[in-house]
């Protein structure tokens, strides 16, 4: 095999690739503003051969892309493959593009039944993480392990001996930038308040009555116990706090287990200060450093040694 | 005193305004496309002034007004009157227009502390309705009485020998606008489904981890077992059946208590499938009537026979 791969996570708003060889050591790291949401029909291919392969002097090598990029909105729709689902399943379903020249893989997404009537749930791009988080420590390939990545589509995942075995999503980042942007919760001048998130969270209570809930970022301010540029700390700690209340609880998950979290240092610990407050304990991990562990992993598969 | 005065239910989007007799009954009514939302500063006075009051012949009439004008986008900032409160303590906190001419009354909103921790909540111009439907049935006046009144932001109130005790607000209506407008749950060409609504009634459960429920109108779309031009009616149906399912509950009221529902036909009859689902009867009554018949009562308060 090539020494060295592309390794992309390409997803709804950014593109970031790497130059990377088998074990995941980035040799080279560029970011585009290619995002999938942005992308024309036809677009990605070009933009890929155009773009992308030149900027990392990448000409020759194989390409690994994980993420949105695989729905119907990126370059090509690569089916959902069923979880319960390990890495070498993923890797024995990657979507090789047809066309020449140095071959291009997509990752497929995971779809999981959620548990009682829920319906199914999706992820594109998580799942790489997840295993490449698991790649750094013999300890979370066996046994059971409960993985959050906070974000606009937060998902919580169970990992059962390096199998994902179900999974769900949680909108809450999304809820927040739209209630934010263009809702009567919207504020002018937002300032950062550690004591007002600190409030929403309390007011989370067990998540029950979100609406009722997240009415009280609006009237607690012309009721007069909020300052008006601090709602948006609180919403936050409502939103963050309703979720982690609720959420674990819907995977069977016992209260106070741990939880490992991946994504955004800022984020993470919001998540960790809500989780905190009902008795979990956390582990916080890089979200880069996961996928590109996880695209190496898989390439690995594709090219045993 | 005069026998008609000028009714008017000047809220965030609409002013609908009726001349009426002191009983209630309406002689002429108009809308106007003067909501506060859109109101500059001043700006109240001079519209109603020179075109409400010439449009229903109302010159030297008294006014009584209630609903968001008395917020500070509105006319003038009518401060709230303490809950519990009757319709009696209504009249008594009027806020009257420092002006010459006919006199102009702005009604007061309620503010009530929630439960718990919950902080203060606040209504303007719902209080009326509420006042409004007691006065049509004596039975109505006493004892203990739970009224919904859905909307943007959905009030649940509790009206205790004709006083209004304690309220909260759930802001559904305003999440459905958001997410249907603006998120990711957004859909081209949606087409109403009572079977969707009915799924996502179900999909509500508790009421419990409403983020990680919201996402299923997405997830379900592209996991293949929802149609995309009826994730619309699945969102509505998922966001009031986790309100009716939980909002009860905040003010205290037992599983099964008849509920009134006051307001718009179409969505009272989606509150009643919802609340029936949990167990409670319920009512339907005509908002518009409820609110004539309020300011009708506040007029008899300040001109007693």
């Amino acid at each position: 095999m090539p020494d060295h791969f592309l390794a992309l996570d390409w997803g709804t708003t950014n593109l970031r690739a790497h130059v990377a060889d088998a074990t995941g050591r980035s040799l080279l790291r560029r970011d585009f503003a290619l995002g999938v949401a942005g992308l024309a029909p036809g677009e990605a291919a070009r933009r890929f051969a155009e773009e992308v392969r030149p900027a990392l002097a990448a000409e020759g090598l194989p390409a690994l892309l994980c993420g949105m990029i695989g729905s119907t909105l990126g370059w090509q729709a690569v089916p959902y493959l069923d979880c319960p689902a390990s890495l070498a399943d993923l890797a024995g379903a990657l979507c090789r593009i047809d066309q020449p020249g140095p071959p291009v893989w997509i990752v497929p997404g995971l779809r999981a039944q959620r548990p009682g009537d829920g319906g199914p749930d999706v992820m594109r791009g998580e799942e790489v993480q997840i295993f490449g988080w698991a790649m750094a420590d013999p300890a979370r390939q066996r046994g059971s392990h409960l993985v959050c990545h906070p974000g606009t589509h937060a998902k919580w995942v169970r990992l059962v001996d390096n199998r994902i075995e179900r999974f769900v999503t949680a909108m809450t980042g999304e809820l927040f930038a739209v209630l934010r942007t263009h809702s009567a919760l919207r504020v002018a001048d937002a300032v950062e308040s550690e004591s007002a998130f600190a409030a929403g969270l309390a007011a989370a209570g067990d998540g029950g009555a979100l609406a009722a809930r997240l009415f009280t970022a609006r009237s607690r301010v012309v009721g007069g116990d909020l300052p008006a540029q601090s709602a948006e700390s609180y919403l936050s700690g409502l939103l963050i706090g309703a979720e982690v209340a609720a959420t674990p609880g819907l995977l069977g998950v016992a209260p106070g287990a741990d939880i490992a979290l991946i994504g955004d240092p800022a984020l993470c610990a919001r998540y960790e200060r809500a989780l905190a407050a009902h008795g979990h304990a956390t582990t916080a991990h890089d979200g880069e450093a996961a996928v590109l562990a996880g695209l190496a992993a898989l390439y690995r598969e594709l090219f045993p040694c």
